[in-house]
């Protein structure tokens, strides 16, 4: 028994089986096949493993980033000068990823608790009647008291009192000095399955160069200071349409690597693109076109709490990180090879369909490639009689 | 020698070699490669192509969210009449993903630096001894003076005095009218593989639409506007429980899409679901229940610095969003093609395995499927002498 | 004709056909051949399958996170106390993923706008000409009058007057206290392709645990609960020195799950580490070294608006949620195999390589292996007449 097995594994490795094939020597066939044959080589090296580097595998990054912004605003109303520096027009000012520059404002000063009439168009009356009193409206500034207001012939609203008036947006934009300011952006990114973290003060961006330079998509694209103007132009936008209504632009910072070149060559590339649309579109039929939000500073004067009502317009910027880090890799090597091998089968399975259905003589390369048991009704001789049954017909 | 060169290229070119085969004409065999072959065929057509789709490529995006609530709250504590607007119950006021919208508050007015007692039950103490000066406690409200307050029976602290109470959270929650806020999302997506940017105000979602529509899960599944209480809601929360105690939803904005169809079918599709349990469930077990933070306006009265604290429940709502664009490639296609000629491989395997070892007839079946060449002593007669050597024996 | 069709799919299922192959029977060849086979084998099975898990189709999460800190801060300088607490400190206020804790600051109190020389070392002049009235520097305080101020030599600017020193930053940092200060995670995460969600307040996390705990890496590596101190010595870095200057620490809360096991496995780990550089290095070429941002508080005294404006030095927390779940799919089962079958391919590529082209026997190996099909000058006899041409020769 024991022999039995010996002998079963000294000629399993002893033996080696290969495929037995027909060698037809035939022009057009052989131009056909070869032709297909090279063709799936060719795309096998050419298009996955030098294009798309197949042999590699993927890994995107967890990143962080932080923000500065820098330079001081003045503005000139009705011959009231002020400045604004970052601690005023950035918000919030702790340096996130996501922050809006504010560009634009309208300010309600001295707002106090209590019972003022609407804005008119808002919610507009003849009688008390029309004021349903204790009801809200969703875009309304309060709580309806009930009466009419006979001045203004708007209901009158338990609200923040004087109520904001924003139906006219400043023009020119009062920051319109917001276009000099500067941006640093701090990012860092770590590849978790490579191991590598890189930050887009990569090597030569030293204190010295950052506190020179300026970023220019030509002549210094990887300086990470960035002039508000620019990136706006950068954007396809005009810097008093969008300073005016706000704006929303996306700042992608592109890491694009390929850790088999040294990692000294993973650099990042900045892009910037309006996020929603281009408000100088004048594509009034938008859903919905600026950005804005509302802000309160809230104070005591004698003891009774008053607030001052910012609304801010300003360029809200997104850094969006966005990573793509490939490396070379055994299994996504041996993959693509092995269904490379597969796809050449699919070769062979095409050269044989014009082999024994097209060509004039297809029955007889059928008679070379296959050989027949024909057993449907008879028993051969002898299983074991000749490695040749066909010679024994 | 460059003869024997283009002898060889234009053999190769000429040539085309294709395995030979045994056709097993056995009924048994054949239906049941037949049906394996099947099988692999329509799991590699119909699974991998048609269900998984496993001809396309893939791409996640980078997005940008920005939110806006409208809406006014009102309360009414002791006789108090308050009107809540944006500026004061959204945190943070800029826009963000993610936002707190408060729900109800523990106001403490007034605070100054100085010494009081803290809050029974926080250190409690019987004598000064009970109380070490200059020493904190990780969840008291400042640091120890070393002396018992004989009233409160707690040691005195140098704080924020007085000390915030908040052992009673009012109930009703103070600004149920919070449900009746509206949400307004902004979110545009860029898969930067495909090239492609898309807005969730899609076409036909235009101005017009959307200063009326208001989200409904069938009826206006696009409409960009989110009712709070529908949001709590949809989540499976109750809104008084959870604007009692605070909670966090996240709504999940979906973009699955398909860019081999035209990429106005790329959509978004809004899901609610709350983040961290279900406060309704009582589960007084769970490790954290709620949401709450604590937030202060500073000021001066008569040149002391004051502030006003507010302990703010709130609802959290996160915009989550998650994204999976498809799209024709050619190298998955080609890669589910080749394994698919794998796994064919694997079947033909198995059938031989079934022919060669399980059939009465194996035997037989063994002599046509293999060829010997006997050489463990003897050397053939001649190489090149016959193209069949068993013919010679 | 329907007969015929009939008997073409008869044919088709009842035949099956195997490639007929040469059992090779020598030691050196079926060594070899036979170790590259179990070479391939052992890769697809130990690496692909069992090391790799190529079995298995992955998954990133959407996830939520929420944070709070605990602690009272307290600074005494020049005698006068004053302690901090968390809505003090913590910026933004509202359990952000990323925030920062104030370690440090340069107060300026009672700002106004107004007219006052700048910085010593900002602008320097000897008289008015060195002063361009109404122009900027981005790095300066604000917008200059064209006046040289005699005492300072200094230009003199419209601004927030005084203008901040930030020449001299304080040292020891003044809330060296925020070392004992605690932070709270909670984060939700779901992987939407297994419809698995989880939280890393797992089973056993419960409200008596977190009441108590805090985290240790090898004690409680569970615990929701981190020592600020802790955070930053298992980054790597000093508390005194990043205290003073700010830094950036990322806290990643790792996600790597094996859903082919309970869930209840799945389970988090948290890694801390700095994200810009260790300021301890000393490395004063590096770009830019510490975190800082400046925050105003604007009030009113004496109907003049006033600020008190904080340089903000402070550690900022990214809580980056990083994620990977595994779970067994069909599909790159049987990728995995598909191409496993081609790289077998392969090796019986290699194989025949050597058994034609390096044997001494490769002219009677390839006599075996092909049959030609000579047919340059001649036609066969007769296409159907023999299975085996040779034998008419």
């Amino acid at each position: 028994m024991r022999n039995k097995i010996t002998n079963a594994i000294s000629d399993f490795f002893f033996e080696y089986e290969t495929p037995r094939q027909v060698l037809v020597r035939n022009r057009r066939v052989g131009v056909v096949c070869r032709l297909i044959q090279l063709g799936v080589l060719a795309y096998i090296i050419g298009w996955v493993f030098i294009y798309e580097k197949g042999y590699q595998s993927t890994d995107t990054a967890v990143s962080s980033v932080f923000t500065k912004m820098k330079g001081v605003g003045y503005t000139n109303v009705e011959g009231v000068e002020k400045v604004w520096d970052v601690a005023d027009y950035v918000f919030p000012p702790q340096g996130d990823a996501s922050f809006v520059v504010m560009t634009n404002y309208i300010i309600t000063e001295g707002q106090s608790l209590g019972k003022c009439p609407e804005l008119p168009g808002k919610h507009n009356c003849t009688s008390n009647t029309d004021c349903e009193g204790g009801s809200f409206k969703r875009t309304g500034h309060g709580s309806m008291t009930g009466i009419c207001d006979n001045t203004t012939k708007t209901c009158e609203v338990l609200a923040w009192c004087p109520v904001e008036d924003d139906h006219h947006i400043p023009e020119p934009p009062l920051l319109m000095s917001a276009e000099n300011y500067t941006l640093f952006i701090k990012n860092s990114v770590t590849f978790p399955i490579f191991g590598v973290t890189r930050s887009n003060l990569v090597e030569g961006i030293d204190a010295h160069y950052i506190s020179k330079c300026l970023y220019h998509p030509e002549k210094s694209p990887l300086c990470p200071i960035f002039k508000m103007g620019d990136i706006i132009s950068l954007s396809g936008f005009n810097f008093e349409t969008i300073a005016k209504v706000g704006g929303a632009i996306g700042i992608v910072v592109d890491w694009t690597c390929n850790f088999d070149l040294d990692v000294r060559h993973c650099k990042p590339k900045y892009n910037f693109h309006g996020l929603y649309g281009n408000p100088d579109e004048k594509d009034k039929a938008r859903a919905s076109v600026g950005y804005n939000f509302r802000f309160a500073r809230h104070y005591f004067e004698d003891k009774v709490q008053k607030r001052t009502l910012l609304k801010v317009f300003g360029i809200r910027l997104d850094i969006i990180v966005q990573s793509l880090a490939r490396k070379f890799d055994v299994i996504p090597t041996l993959t693509a090879i092995g269904s490379g091998v597969g796809i050449f089968g699919v070769a062979t399975v095409v050269c044989d369909l014009v082999l024994l259905y097209l060509l004039p003589k297809r029955q007889f390369y059928k008679n070379m490639k296959f050989k027949y048991t024909d057993t449907h009704g008879q028993e051969p001789d002898s299983e074991a009689g000749s490695t040749e049954t066909e010679t024994h017909k």
